[in-house]
Protein backbone atom coordinates (compact mmCIF):
# COMPACT_ATOMS: atom_id res chain seq x y z
CA UNK A 1 0.00 0.00 0.00
CA UNK A 2 1.37 3.69 -0.87
CA UNK A 3 0.71 7.06 0.98
CA UNK A 4 0.68 9.96 -0.59
CA UNK A 5 -0.13 13.22 0.48
CA UNK A 6 -0.65 16.80 -1.28
CA UNK A 7 -1.05 20.15 0.55
CA UNK A 8 -4.51 19.75 -1.53
CA UNK A 9 -5.52 18.16 -4.57
CA UNK A 10 -2.67 19.05 -7.25
CA UNK A 11 -1.22 15.64 -6.38
CA UNK A 12 -4.31 13.96 -7.57
CA UNK A 13 -2.27 14.71 -10.95
CA UNK A 14 0.84 11.99 -9.30
CA UNK A 15 -2.06 9.90 -8.43
CA UNK A 16 -3.24 9.20 -11.55
CA UNK A 17 -0.30 8.27 -12.90
CA UNK A 18 0.59 6.10 -10.37
CA UNK A 19 -2.81 4.39 -10.45
CA UNK A 20 -2.02 3.59 -14.30
CA UNK A 21 1.43 2.32 -13.73
CA UNK A 22 0.46 0.18 -10.96
CA UNK A 23 -2.83 -0.91 -10.67
CA UNK A 24 -2.82 -3.42 -8.76
CA UNK A 25 -1.70 -1.30 -5.74
CA UNK A 26 -3.58 -0.21 -2.68
CA UNK A 27 -3.37 3.35 -2.28
CA UNK A 28 -4.53 6.18 0.75
CA UNK A 29 -4.60 9.82 -0.48
CA UNK A 30 -4.33 12.68 1.83
CA UNK A 31 -5.03 16.19 0.81
CA UNK A 32 -4.60 19.26 3.35
CA UNK A 33 -7.31 20.70 2.18
CA UNK A 34 -8.14 22.28 5.34
CA UNK A 35 -4.60 24.40 5.29
CA UNK A 36 -3.84 24.93 1.93
CA UNK A 37 -1.81 26.43 0.37
CA UNK A 38 1.53 25.30 2.00
CA UNK A 39 3.81 27.54 -1.18
CA UNK A 40 3.36 30.53 1.28
CA UNK A 41 4.03 29.13 4.04
CA UNK A 42 7.28 29.24 6.11
CA UNK A 43 9.41 26.02 5.93
CA UNK A 44 8.76 25.14 10.11
CA UNK A 45 5.13 25.03 9.36
CA UNK A 46 5.43 22.80 6.01
CA UNK A 47 7.37 20.31 8.12
CA UNK A 48 5.26 20.40 11.07
CA UNK A 49 2.00 20.17 8.81
CA UNK A 50 4.46 17.77 6.44
CA UNK A 51 5.14 15.37 9.80
CA UNK A 52 1.26 15.14 10.34
CA UNK A 53 0.46 14.01 7.47
CA UNK A 54 3.00 11.36 6.99
CA UNK A 55 1.63 10.17 10.75
CA UNK A 56 -1.66 10.44 9.21
CA UNK A 57 -0.78 7.94 6.45
CA UNK A 58 1.53 5.60 8.85
CA UNK A 59 -1.73 4.43 10.44
CA UNK A 60 -2.85 2.46 7.53
CA UNK A 61 0.21 0.56 7.29
CA UNK A 62 1.69 1.84 4.33
CA UNK A 63 4.91 0.43 2.74
CA UNK A 64 6.00 3.57 1.29
CA UNK A 65 5.05 7.27 0.82
CA UNK A 66 5.07 9.93 -2.10
CA UNK A 67 5.09 13.15 -1.06
CA UNK A 68 3.43 14.32 -4.04
CA UNK A 69 3.65 18.15 -3.42
CA UNK A 70 6.64 20.20 -4.62
CA UNK A 71 6.42 22.68 -1.56
CA UNK A 72 6.57 19.87 0.78
CA UNK A 73 9.59 17.60 -1.03
CA UNK A 74 11.55 20.63 -1.35
CA UNK A 75 11.19 21.28 2.61
CA UNK A 76 9.96 18.40 4.55
CA UNK A 77 12.02 15.52 2.83
CA UNK A 78 15.26 14.95 5.05
CA UNK A 79 13.14 15.22 7.99
CA UNK A 80 10.12 13.18 6.88
CA UNK A 81 12.90 10.36 5.88
CA UNK A 82 15.05 10.57 8.86
CA UNK A 83 11.46 9.81 11.28
CA UNK A 84 10.26 7.78 9.35
CA UNK A 85 11.43 4.17 8.49
CA UNK A 86 9.75 3.25 5.33
CA UNK A 87 10.85 4.68 1.78
CA UNK A 88 9.59 8.04 1.13
CA UNK A 89 9.74 9.80 -2.54
CA UNK A 90 9.68 13.46 -3.22
CA UNK A 91 8.78 14.67 -6.69
CA UNK A 92 12.34 16.24 -7.11
CA UNK A 93 14.76 14.02 -7.70
CA UNK A 94 13.03 12.33 -10.95
CA UNK A 95 11.96 15.31 -12.22
CA UNK A 96 16.06 16.81 -11.90
CA UNK A 97 17.27 13.52 -13.55
CA UNK A 98 14.72 14.07 -16.41
CA UNK A 99 15.84 17.34 -17.10
CA UNK A 100 19.05 17.41 -16.83
CA UNK A 101 19.26 14.08 -19.34
CA UNK A 102 16.49 15.92 -21.86
CA UNK A 103 18.27 19.54 -22.14
CA UNK A 104 20.41 19.90 -26.01
CA UNK A 105 20.97 23.83 -24.55
CA UNK A 106 22.22 22.81 -21.14
CA UNK A 107 19.73 25.54 -19.42
CA UNK A 108 17.06 24.37 -17.50
CA UNK A 109 14.33 26.42 -15.89
CA UNK A 110 12.23 25.89 -13.05
CA UNK A 111 8.64 26.99 -11.62
CA UNK A 112 7.51 26.80 -7.74
CA UNK A 113 5.72 28.02 -5.36
CA UNK A 114 7.63 30.75 -3.25
CA UNK A 115 8.91 28.52 -0.50
CA UNK A 116 10.27 26.04 -3.35
CA UNK A 117 12.46 28.83 -5.08
CA UNK A 118 13.87 30.51 -2.03
CA UNK A 119 15.10 26.86 -0.73
CA UNK A 120 16.55 26.01 -3.85
CA UNK A 121 15.93 22.32 -3.91
CA UNK A 122 15.46 21.79 -7.27
CA UNK A 123 18.12 23.38 -8.10
CA UNK A 124 20.70 21.16 -5.89
CA UNK A 125 18.68 18.71 -7.72
CA UNK A 126 19.62 19.31 -11.16
CA UNK A 127 23.02 19.83 -10.31
CA UNK A 128 23.24 17.25 -8.70
CA UNK A 129 22.10 14.86 -12.08
CA UNK A 130 24.86 17.39 -14.51
CA UNK A 131 26.85 20.00 -12.66
CA UNK A 132 27.05 21.65 -15.85
CA UNK A 133 23.73 22.46 -16.55
CA UNK A 134 22.63 25.80 -15.74
CA UNK A 135 19.66 26.29 -13.82
CA UNK A 136 17.43 29.29 -13.30
CA UNK A 137 14.37 29.47 -11.34
CA UNK A 138 10.99 31.36 -11.20
CA UNK A 139 8.35 31.41 -8.18
CA UNK A 140 4.89 31.77 -9.49
CA UNK A 141 3.03 31.76 -6.61
CA UNK A 142 -0.36 32.95 -7.48
CA UNK A 143 -0.49 29.62 -10.18
CA UNK A 144 -2.14 27.28 -7.66
CA UNK A 145 -4.93 29.67 -6.95
CA UNK A 146 -5.68 30.01 -10.72
CA UNK A 147 -5.98 26.09 -11.03
CA UNK A 148 -7.90 25.75 -7.54
CA UNK A 149 -10.11 29.19 -8.41
CA UNK A 150 -10.98 27.46 -12.03
CA UNK A 151 -9.14 29.86 -14.30
CA UNK A 152 -8.23 26.86 -16.82
CA UNK A 153 -9.38 26.89 -19.96
CA UNK A 154 -7.16 27.31 -22.52
CA UNK A 155 -6.93 30.98 -23.21
CA UNK A 156 -8.25 32.39 -20.06
CA UNK A 157 -7.35 35.91 -20.14
CA UNK A 158 -5.99 36.38 -16.37
CA UNK A 159 -4.12 33.06 -16.22
CA UNK A 160 -2.64 34.16 -19.61
CA UNK A 161 -1.47 37.49 -18.00
CA UNK A 162 0.00 35.84 -15.28
CA UNK A 163 2.09 33.30 -17.32
CA UNK A 164 3.50 36.32 -19.36
CA UNK A 165 4.39 38.24 -16.13
CA UNK A 166 6.24 35.41 -14.50
CA UNK A 167 7.61 33.60 -17.21
CA UNK A 168 9.13 37.15 -18.40
CA UNK A 169 12.65 36.14 -17.14
CA UNK A 170 12.82 32.99 -19.15
CA UNK A 171 12.58 34.18 -22.74
CA UNK A 172 15.46 34.45 -23.91
CA UNK A 173 17.04 32.80 -21.62
CA UNK A 174 18.23 29.57 -23.73
CA UNK A 175 16.24 27.10 -21.27
CA UNK A 176 14.65 24.43 -23.68
CA UNK A 177 13.41 22.23 -20.67
CA UNK A 178 11.24 23.62 -17.92
CA UNK A 179 10.66 22.00 -14.77
CA UNK A 180 6.86 22.40 -13.30
CA UNK A 181 7.91 22.03 -9.71
CA UNK A 182 4.51 22.32 -8.27
CA UNK A 183 1.79 19.37 -8.82
CA UNK A 184 -0.99 21.75 -9.73
CA UNK A 185 1.03 23.56 -12.59
CA UNK A 186 0.29 20.82 -15.25
CA UNK A 187 -3.50 21.94 -15.08
CA UNK A 188 -2.32 25.13 -16.84
CA UNK A 189 0.72 23.96 -18.99
CA UNK A 190 -1.36 25.35 -21.96
CA UNK A 191 -0.29 28.75 -20.95
CA UNK A 192 3.22 28.04 -19.97
CA UNK A 193 4.04 26.82 -23.74
CA UNK A 194 2.14 29.83 -25.07
CA UNK A 195 4.62 32.02 -23.58
CA UNK A 196 7.44 29.84 -23.73
CA UNK A 197 6.69 28.07 -27.07
CA UNK A 198 9.18 24.78 -28.10
CA UNK A 199 10.35 24.53 -24.25
CA UNK A 200 9.98 20.98 -23.19
CA UNK A 201 8.10 20.89 -19.78
CA UNK A 202 8.30 18.39 -17.56
CA UNK A 203 5.64 17.49 -15.02
CA UNK A 204 7.38 16.86 -11.19
CA UNK A 205 4.18 14.70 -10.06
CA UNK A 206 4.38 12.69 -13.47
CA UNK A 207 8.16 11.83 -13.20
CA UNK A 208 8.19 11.01 -9.36
CA UNK A 209 5.14 8.67 -10.13
CA UNK A 210 7.31 6.78 -12.50
CA UNK A 211 10.34 6.71 -10.74
CA UNK A 212 8.50 5.32 -7.80
CA UNK A 213 6.82 2.86 -9.88
CA UNK A 214 9.79 1.30 -11.43
CA UNK A 215 11.17 1.30 -7.89
CA UNK A 216 7.95 -0.45 -5.72
CA UNK A 217 6.83 -2.24 -9.10
CA UNK A 218 6.20 -5.99 -8.64
CA UNK A 219 5.03 -7.18 -11.63
CA UNK A 220 1.72 -6.40 -11.88
CA UNK A 221 0.18 -8.61 -8.76
CA UNK A 222 -2.40 -11.36 -8.93
CA UNK A 223 -4.46 -9.34 -11.44
CA UNK A 224 -6.71 -7.55 -8.81
CA UNK A 225 -7.63 -3.79 -8.94
CA UNK A 226 -5.98 -1.94 -6.01
CA UNK A 227 -8.15 0.16 -3.77
CA UNK A 228 -8.37 4.30 -3.30
CA UNK A 229 -9.56 5.63 -0.32
CA UNK A 230 -9.27 9.34 -0.27
CA UNK A 231 -8.81 11.60 3.01
CA UNK A 232 -8.72 15.53 3.22
CA UNK A 233 -8.72 18.19 6.52
CA UNK A 234 -11.47 20.62 5.06
CA UNK A 235 -15.18 19.04 5.35
CA UNK A 236 -15.12 16.84 1.98
CA UNK A 237 -18.31 17.74 0.44
CA UNK A 238 -17.25 19.37 -2.66
CA UNK A 239 -14.73 16.56 -3.51
CA UNK A 240 -15.66 15.25 -6.38
CA UNK A 241 -16.28 18.25 -8.20
CA UNK A 242 -12.77 19.33 -7.08
CA UNK A 243 -10.92 16.45 -7.91
CA UNK A 244 -12.08 16.61 -11.38
CA UNK A 245 -9.88 19.16 -12.57
CA UNK A 246 -6.89 17.08 -11.95
CA UNK A 247 -8.12 13.48 -12.38
CA UNK A 248 -9.91 13.75 -15.53
CA UNK A 249 -11.59 10.71 -16.42
CA UNK A 250 -9.91 8.55 -13.81
CA UNK A 251 -12.76 7.47 -11.40
CA UNK A 252 -13.40 9.34 -7.98
CA UNK A 253 -14.91 7.75 -5.15
CA UNK A 254 -15.88 10.38 -1.99
CA UNK A 255 -13.65 11.64 0.15
CA UNK A 256 -13.29 11.05 4.30
CA UNK A 257 -12.55 14.02 6.75
CA UNK A 258 -9.53 13.85 9.03
CA UNK A 259 -8.98 16.19 11.83
CA UNK A 260 -5.27 16.48 10.76
CA UNK A 261 -4.27 18.77 13.52
CA UNK A 262 -4.61 15.63 15.69
CA UNK A 263 -1.33 13.50 14.13
CA UNK B 1 -8.78 45.61 25.02
CA UNK B 2 -9.61 44.30 22.00
CA UNK B 3 -8.94 41.71 20.41
CA UNK B 4 -9.19 41.30 16.76
CA UNK B 5 -8.37 38.41 14.39
CA UNK B 6 -8.42 37.66 10.64
CA UNK B 7 -7.73 34.31 8.77
CA UNK B 8 -4.79 36.10 7.35
CA UNK B 9 -3.12 39.85 7.54
CA UNK B 10 -6.16 41.73 5.69
CA UNK B 11 -8.27 42.13 8.83
CA UNK B 12 -5.08 44.84 9.66
CA UNK B 13 -6.99 47.29 7.17
CA UNK B 14 -9.83 46.82 10.46
CA UNK B 15 -7.36 47.46 13.05
CA UNK B 16 -5.22 50.84 11.59
CA UNK B 17 -8.63 52.36 11.42
CA UNK B 18 -10.07 51.19 14.83
CA UNK B 19 -6.74 52.33 16.23
CA UNK B 20 -7.06 55.70 14.66
CA UNK B 21 -10.31 55.73 16.61
CA UNK B 22 -9.43 54.50 20.01
CA UNK B 23 -5.45 55.68 20.06
CA UNK B 24 -6.02 54.75 23.89
CA UNK B 25 -7.39 51.24 23.49
CA UNK B 26 -4.90 48.22 24.13
CA UNK B 27 -5.65 45.94 21.09
CA UNK B 28 -4.39 41.94 20.39
CA UNK B 29 -4.48 40.97 16.75
CA UNK B 30 -4.56 37.43 15.46
CA UNK B 31 -3.66 36.36 12.07
CA UNK B 32 -4.24 32.73 11.21
CA UNK B 33 -1.55 32.85 8.66
CA UNK B 34 -0.76 29.11 8.91
CA UNK B 35 -4.21 28.37 7.88
CA UNK B 36 -5.11 31.17 5.33
CA UNK B 37 -7.21 31.47 3.49
CA UNK B 38 -10.15 30.75 5.20
CA UNK B 39 -12.63 31.78 2.30
CA UNK B 40 -12.48 28.58 0.02
CA UNK B 41 -12.55 26.09 3.04
CA UNK B 42 -16.08 24.61 4.08
CA UNK B 43 -18.43 26.28 6.86
CA UNK B 44 -17.90 23.33 9.52
CA UNK B 45 -13.93 24.20 8.86
CA UNK B 46 -14.67 28.18 9.21
CA UNK B 47 -16.29 27.54 12.39
CA UNK B 48 -14.06 25.20 13.57
CA UNK B 49 -10.96 27.88 13.26
CA UNK B 50 -12.81 30.64 14.51
CA UNK B 51 -13.68 29.59 18.07
CA UNK B 52 -9.65 28.14 18.21
CA UNK B 53 -9.06 32.20 17.33
CA UNK B 54 -11.66 33.70 20.16
CA UNK B 55 -10.32 31.20 22.64
CA UNK B 56 -6.77 32.33 21.83
CA UNK B 57 -8.12 36.08 22.46
CA UNK B 58 -10.06 35.92 25.15
CA UNK B 59 -6.89 34.04 26.92
CA UNK B 60 -5.61 37.81 27.05
CA UNK B 61 -9.09 39.07 28.98
CA UNK B 62 -10.41 41.03 25.97
CA UNK B 63 -13.39 43.19 26.59
CA UNK B 64 -14.65 43.20 22.85
CA UNK B 65 -13.44 41.27 19.37
CA UNK B 66 -13.82 42.08 16.40
CA UNK B 67 -14.00 39.10 13.53
CA UNK B 68 -12.38 41.10 11.08
CA UNK B 69 -12.65 38.67 8.36
CA UNK B 70 -15.69 38.61 5.64
CA UNK B 71 -15.92 35.11 5.74
CA UNK B 72 -15.41 34.46 9.29
CA UNK B 73 -17.91 36.97 9.91
CA UNK B 74 -20.50 35.50 7.84
CA UNK B 75 -20.21 31.81 8.59
CA UNK B 76 -19.42 32.21 12.70
CA UNK B 77 -20.93 34.98 13.95
CA UNK B 78 -23.37 33.14 15.89
CA UNK B 79 -21.80 30.24 17.07
CA UNK B 80 -18.83 32.80 18.31
CA UNK B 81 -21.66 34.82 20.12
CA UNK B 82 -23.25 32.13 21.87
CA UNK B 83 -20.00 30.39 22.65
CA UNK B 84 -18.04 33.84 24.00
CA UNK B 85 -19.26 36.32 26.78
CA UNK B 86 -18.46 39.51 25.57
CA UNK B 87 -19.38 41.20 22.45
CA UNK B 88 -18.63 39.89 19.24
CA UNK B 89 -18.62 42.36 16.62
CA UNK B 90 -18.57 41.43 12.63
CA UNK B 91 -17.60 42.93 9.43
CA UNK B 92 -21.12 42.79 8.34
CA UNK B 93 -23.90 44.48 9.56
CA UNK B 94 -22.00 48.10 10.00
CA UNK B 95 -21.68 47.17 6.13
CA UNK B 96 -24.22 46.72 5.33
CA UNK B 97 -26.62 49.24 7.35
CA UNK B 98 -24.11 51.68 5.50
CA UNK B 99 -24.96 50.69 1.90
CA UNK B 100 -28.31 50.61 2.76
CA UNK B 101 -28.23 54.21 3.74
CA UNK B 102 -26.45 55.35 0.78
CA UNK B 103 -27.73 53.87 -2.39
CA UNK B 104 -29.72 56.22 -4.24
CA UNK B 105 -30.76 53.30 -6.99
CA UNK B 106 -31.74 50.51 -4.63
CA UNK B 107 -28.98 48.18 -6.01
CA UNK B 108 -26.30 47.12 -3.75
CA UNK B 109 -23.60 44.66 -4.71
CA UNK B 110 -21.41 42.61 -3.18
CA UNK B 111 -18.01 40.86 -3.22
CA UNK B 112 -16.74 38.25 -1.54
CA UNK B 113 -15.41 34.91 -0.92
CA UNK B 114 -17.18 31.91 -2.04
CA UNK B 115 -17.95 31.02 1.32
CA UNK B 116 -19.34 34.23 2.26
CA UNK B 117 -21.17 34.94 -1.53
CA UNK B 118 -22.48 31.32 -0.76
CA UNK B 119 -24.13 31.55 2.84
CA UNK B 120 -25.70 35.23 1.75
CA UNK B 121 -24.90 36.84 5.12
CA UNK B 122 -24.37 40.29 3.65
CA UNK B 123 -27.40 40.10 1.57
CA UNK B 124 -29.64 39.01 4.70
CA UNK B 125 -27.99 41.78 6.49
CA UNK B 126 -28.49 44.69 3.36
CA UNK B 127 -32.32 43.50 3.44
CA UNK B 128 -32.98 43.52 7.31
CA UNK B 129 -31.50 47.57 7.21
CA UNK B 130 -34.07 47.92 4.04
CA UNK B 131 -36.31 45.38 2.64
CA UNK B 132 -36.63 47.31 -0.39
CA UNK B 133 -33.28 47.25 -1.81
CA UNK B 134 -31.87 45.13 -3.93
CA UNK B 135 -28.63 42.92 -3.68
CA UNK B 136 -26.69 41.49 -5.95
CA UNK B 137 -24.02 39.00 -4.97
CA UNK B 138 -20.37 38.36 -6.58
CA UNK B 139 -17.60 35.79 -5.31
CA UNK B 140 -14.45 36.66 -6.28
CA UNK B 141 -12.18 33.92 -4.95
CA UNK B 142 -8.88 35.10 -6.38
CA UNK B 143 -8.83 38.70 -5.24
CA UNK B 144 -7.72 37.28 -1.71
CA UNK B 145 -4.62 35.54 -3.64
CA UNK B 146 -3.36 38.74 -5.94
CA UNK B 147 -3.60 40.91 -2.74
CA UNK B 148 -1.46 38.47 -1.01
CA UNK B 149 0.57 38.11 -3.86
CA UNK B 150 1.91 41.22 -4.62
CA UNK B 151 -0.45 41.83 -7.63
CA UNK B 152 -1.78 45.49 -6.21
CA UNK B 153 -0.22 48.34 -8.28
CA UNK B 154 -2.55 50.67 -9.53
CA UNK B 155 -2.79 49.49 -13.68
CA UNK B 156 -1.56 45.57 -12.59
CA UNK B 157 -3.14 43.95 -15.95
CA UNK B 158 -3.59 40.50 -14.17
CA UNK B 159 -5.71 42.39 -11.54
CA UNK B 160 -7.36 43.92 -14.03
CA UNK B 161 -8.33 41.04 -16.05
CA UNK B 162 -9.58 39.26 -12.86
CA UNK B 163 -11.83 42.23 -11.94
CA UNK B 164 -13.33 42.58 -15.46
CA UNK B 165 -14.55 38.91 -15.72
CA UNK B 166 -15.58 38.95 -11.90
CA UNK B 167 -17.56 42.31 -11.62
CA UNK B 168 -18.90 41.57 -15.51
CA UNK B 169 -22.62 40.56 -14.02
CA UNK B 170 -22.43 43.70 -12.42
CA UNK B 171 -21.94 46.31 -15.06
CA UNK B 172 -25.24 47.69 -16.03
CA UNK B 173 -26.90 46.01 -13.41
CA UNK B 174 -28.11 49.71 -11.78
CA UNK B 175 -25.93 49.27 -8.78
CA UNK B 176 -24.72 52.58 -7.02
CA UNK B 177 -23.24 50.59 -3.84
CA UNK B 178 -20.80 47.72 -3.71
CA UNK B 179 -19.74 46.13 -0.26
CA UNK B 180 -16.47 45.15 -0.26
CA UNK B 181 -17.05 42.04 2.04
CA UNK B 182 -13.54 41.16 2.77
CA UNK B 183 -10.67 42.58 4.30
CA UNK B 184 -8.06 42.37 1.47
CA UNK B 185 -10.39 43.88 -1.40
CA UNK B 186 -10.02 47.82 -0.35
CA UNK B 187 -6.06 47.05 -1.59
CA UNK B 188 -7.40 46.71 -4.58
CA UNK B 189 -10.10 49.36 -5.19
CA UNK B 190 -8.27 50.78 -7.78
CA UNK B 191 -9.77 47.53 -10.34
CA UNK B 192 -13.30 47.64 -8.70
CA UNK B 193 -13.12 51.55 -9.51
CA UNK B 194 -11.94 51.31 -13.16
CA UNK B 195 -14.61 48.22 -14.26
CA UNK B 196 -17.15 50.23 -12.08
CA UNK B 197 -16.61 54.18 -12.56
CA UNK B 198 -18.77 55.88 -10.37
CA UNK B 199 -19.65 53.37 -7.76
CA UNK B 200 -19.49 53.72 -4.51
CA UNK B 201 -17.28 51.49 -2.69
CA UNK B 202 -17.87 50.37 1.08
CA UNK B 203 -14.84 48.74 3.08
CA UNK B 204 -16.81 46.20 5.48
CA UNK B 205 -13.02 46.62 7.72
CA UNK B 206 -13.64 50.26 7.80
CA UNK B 207 -17.18 50.47 8.53
CA UNK B 208 -16.94 47.54 11.45
CA UNK B 209 -14.32 49.73 13.45
CA UNK B 210 -16.56 52.77 13.58
CA UNK B 211 -19.55 50.86 14.42
CA UNK B 212 -17.59 49.31 17.36
CA UNK B 213 -15.51 52.57 18.46
CA UNK B 214 -19.03 54.17 18.53
CA UNK B 215 -20.35 51.62 20.76
CA UNK B 216 -17.07 51.02 22.80
CA UNK B 217 -15.19 54.22 22.89
CA UNK B 218 -14.93 56.03 26.16
CA UNK B 219 -13.93 59.80 24.83
CA UNK B 220 -10.18 59.25 24.79
CA UNK B 221 -9.25 57.58 28.01
CA UNK B 222 -6.43 59.16 30.26
CA UNK B 223 -4.38 60.08 27.06
CA UNK B 224 -1.91 57.12 27.09
CA UNK B 225 -1.25 55.35 23.81
CA UNK B 226 -2.45 52.03 23.41
CA UNK B 227 -0.40 48.87 23.11
CA UNK B 228 -0.62 46.71 19.93
CA UNK B 229 0.29 43.22 20.03
CA UNK B 230 0.13 40.56 16.90
CA UNK B 231 0.40 36.89 16.77
CA UNK B 232 0.12 35.06 13.65
CA UNK B 233 -0.02 31.06 13.27
CA UNK B 234 2.59 30.91 10.74
CA UNK B 235 6.64 31.79 11.19
CA UNK B 236 6.49 35.48 11.75
CA UNK B 237 9.70 36.00 10.00
CA UNK B 238 8.24 38.19 7.32
CA UNK B 239 5.67 39.56 9.17
CA UNK B 240 6.31 43.28 8.97
CA UNK B 241 6.98 43.32 5.33
CA UNK B 242 3.85 40.85 4.66
CA UNK B 243 1.83 43.80 7.37
CA UNK B 244 2.61 46.81 5.62
CA UNK B 245 0.86 46.05 1.83
CA UNK B 246 -2.26 46.47 4.47
CA UNK B 247 -1.36 48.90 7.17
CA UNK B 248 1.07 51.98 5.03
CA UNK B 249 2.87 54.12 7.13
CA UNK B 250 1.33 52.89 10.49
CA UNK B 251 3.84 51.69 12.95
CA UNK B 252 4.12 48.11 12.84
CA UNK B 253 5.86 45.81 15.59
CA UNK B 254 6.84 42.52 15.33
CA UNK B 255 4.67 39.28 15.50
CA UNK B 256 4.60 36.29 18.11
CA UNK B 257 4.02 32.85 17.18
CA UNK B 258 0.97 30.79 18.54
CA UNK B 259 -0.01 27.46 17.91
CA UNK B 260 -3.63 27.94 16.63
CA UNK B 261 -4.47 23.93 16.75
CA UNK B 262 -3.87 23.71 20.79
CA UNK B 263 -6.51 26.29 21.55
Amino acid sequence: MIGIFDSGLGGLTALCELAALLPHEDMIYFGDTGRVPYGSKSEATIVRYSVQDMNFLCGFGIDAALVACGTASSTALPTLREKFDIPVFGVIEAAAREAAATTRSGRVGVLGTSTTVRNGAFERAVKDADMSVEVTSVACPLFVHLVENGFIERGDAVTLAAAERYLAPLRGSGIDTLILGCTHYPIISWAIEAVLPGVRLISSGEAAAKMLASELGHGGGDGKQGKIRFFVSDTPDDFEAAARVFMGSFPIGHAEYVDISKY
